[in-house]
């Protein structure tokens, strides 16, 4: 059995343990040379090119992906050469392009914050008028980690993105805090779901994890039953990723969507029966699924942002290996820079208080 | 931090996703092409040839073993060039000669069953005349997997084996079960071990592993005091593999030395919140080690040993998959043949009787 994976970094990278766990052969389509998945890539090339990526895809039995921006002209390729990709063109574009995805998820009847398509000052105008005066504006395209987000009180604080095109605008939800719920589902329907975790954001990028989310008894079900609603209703095949916001009044309202393992679930590596990156290569292999059930009744994960520049986090090991010893350091191979996401750590136990402990002091080791 | 391993079976195999998840570079030199390790492999020789295990010992921090044979004139060339091997030289000398092993456990105080060097048939007669008619003989050198192991009621049915050679003659140890007790120690002494283990032996090759070993409260902290006095007295670094005999009177006779992860110790992937492969990178780069504590109340590891010829495992997942989703699947990358170690299985959980059940029903997809 032969996974193609289309992009280099650090999801790719993380593919490949669990493929050699399972004996699948794991081939990755990395950007350029020395990438996070260095050590699978068996082509260099870029993936906006419709012949790379089919030469690429010729000996493998499914292609999937490292990150979401395969152009459509690129997939619509692959289809008519017959290989099997998952997720399919069809669910892609709807994590390709957010305004495609609040309608989709609005067709669905998912609840989503209010928002509207926004194609000039006068529109955005109406919009902040009737959404209290500050509202959140994203680039269709493009956006992650923060990138491509604004919040706005004037529609002329968009002026600049709006001569490229339509935006979506979207009401600023009161949250009490943010969520994500990840599920796997195989082409044959079978679907599971991890347990519903919080993630907290610095600066618009996922800085830590804890599963399950604490309190959240009464979300669980709820959560999960609207992740298989949306992972059934788009066709996603593999991993998909709901982030959540907890309004202040208690609904759960989906604020983005990601079809490829995804750093909320980074915890599954250490923290599930079944990580999501094992889960992901049986979904897209068609695989019977894993159980995603967590070894321990708390698991955190930390994100190691940033660091001293030039250094890796192997550097770091004698002091940070020696004070956490059941802490699990993952590097992502990549050299520090400031806000770089170069690794991420995970611990688990039994008391929440002692698992994040050990998790933010194993991580404050790299950042220092 | 770069580790070469010398040899690319599946043990180097399975060092590969601890050392992407630490960010540690792995390289093998392996035997052939194609091997269970050829993610890895960065180079293709013979590891009895010194001017190619320089040549690849060049670039690395550290070398290291995927099995016991290297040659003695290699390892002293090694060390000649200043390359750190880990184990040394020394240590490894006692793993690759029976003989020698005997004699220096001895020396330590290490329980051993009863042994002798014989020399010719004279000399096996009388240890079989002083130890009940019926005793073990072993070659010194190149036996495993219950190869160049034989028991012999007669001086005459071991000629074949003397005319090459003393051999190691032991008395036929009665014994309970075998247990075996690993752990690992760096070069600055730090050390850490895995609970005792059962182990099943099928023809001289194991079967299956129980962690831990079921009724051995009594029996850990001796077996690990036991086999952290032999990793000390002969300067063992890395991982430590004891295997031992629990006597019909309770005691522990220690049978077999490795120094390597071993197969005893398979569980400790899935099971122990630092495996054994991990634990070894860690302890050969004198990198502190990690919490060898284990994740469950009870883990069984079963071996998955031929099946359909010419067949791998992943030609079976649909079927074994679906039916034990919370098994943890590990192939070798390695075609069927009867009798071959092509990977194994491990099952977790609170339940001795339930996870013996799921890890034998799982490993018997690929055995029908």
């Amino acid at each position: 059995m032969r996974v193609g994976v289309i992009g280099g970094g650090q999801l790719a990278r993380m593919m490949v343990p669990p493929a050699i766990a399972l004996g699948i052969e794991l081939r990755v389509l990395a950007e350029t040379e020395g990438m996070s998945a260095a050590i699978a890539a068996t082509a260099v090339g870029d993936y906006r090119d419709a012949a790379t990526v089919l030469a690429f895809a010729r000996d493998v039995d499914v292609v999937t992906f490292d990150h979401e921006h395969v152009p459509q002209d690129v997939l619509a390729r692959l289809a008519e050469n017959g290989v099997a990709v998952r997720p399919g063109a069809g669910a892609l574009a709807v994590a390709q392009d957010k305004l495609h995805m609040r309608e989709r998820l609005s067709a669905l009847g998912s609840p989503v914050p209010a928002w509207a398509r926004v194609g000039d000052e006068a529109g955005l105008g109406e919009f902040l008028a009737a959404h209290g005066g500050a509202v959140v504006v994203k680039t269709p395209r493009g956006g992650y980690d923060g990138k491509g987000v604004r919040v706005v009180r004037e529609a002329a604080e968009a002026a600049d993105w709006l001569a490229d095109g339509p935006l979506l605008a979207e009401e600023l939800v009161a949250f009490r805090r943010e969520l994500a719920q990840l599920v796997a589902r195989r082409p044959s329907g079978e679907v599971a779901a991890w347990p519903l975790v919080e993630t907290v954001q610095r600066d618009g990028v996922c800085a830590e994890v804890t599963a399950p989310a604490p309190d959240s008894e009464s979300l669980q079900a709820p959560a999960r039953e609207l992740a298989v609603s949306i992972a059934e209703g788009l066709g996603v095949t593999g991993v998909l990723a709901v982030e959540l916001f907890e309004t202040t009044a208690g609904d759960l309202l989906v604020n983005e969507l990601a079809m490829r393992p995804h750093n909320s679930g980074h915890w599954s590596i250490d923290g599930a029966v079944t990580s999501q990156f094992e889960q992901h290569l049986r979904a897209v292999l068609d695989l019977p699924l894993g159980d995603p059930s967590p070894r321990a009744a708390w698991s955190v994960m930390v994100n190691v942002l940033g660091g001293p520049e030039g250094q890796t986090m192997p550097d770091r090991y004698p002091e940070a290996l020696a004070a956490q010893s059941g802490v699990k350091f993952h590097s992502y191979g990549k050299l520090s820079r400031p806000g770089r996401k170069v690794g991420h750590v995970t611990a688990a136990g039994p008391e929440l208080d002692d698992v994040l402990a050990r998790a933010r002091a194993a991580a404050g080791f790299f950042q220092g």
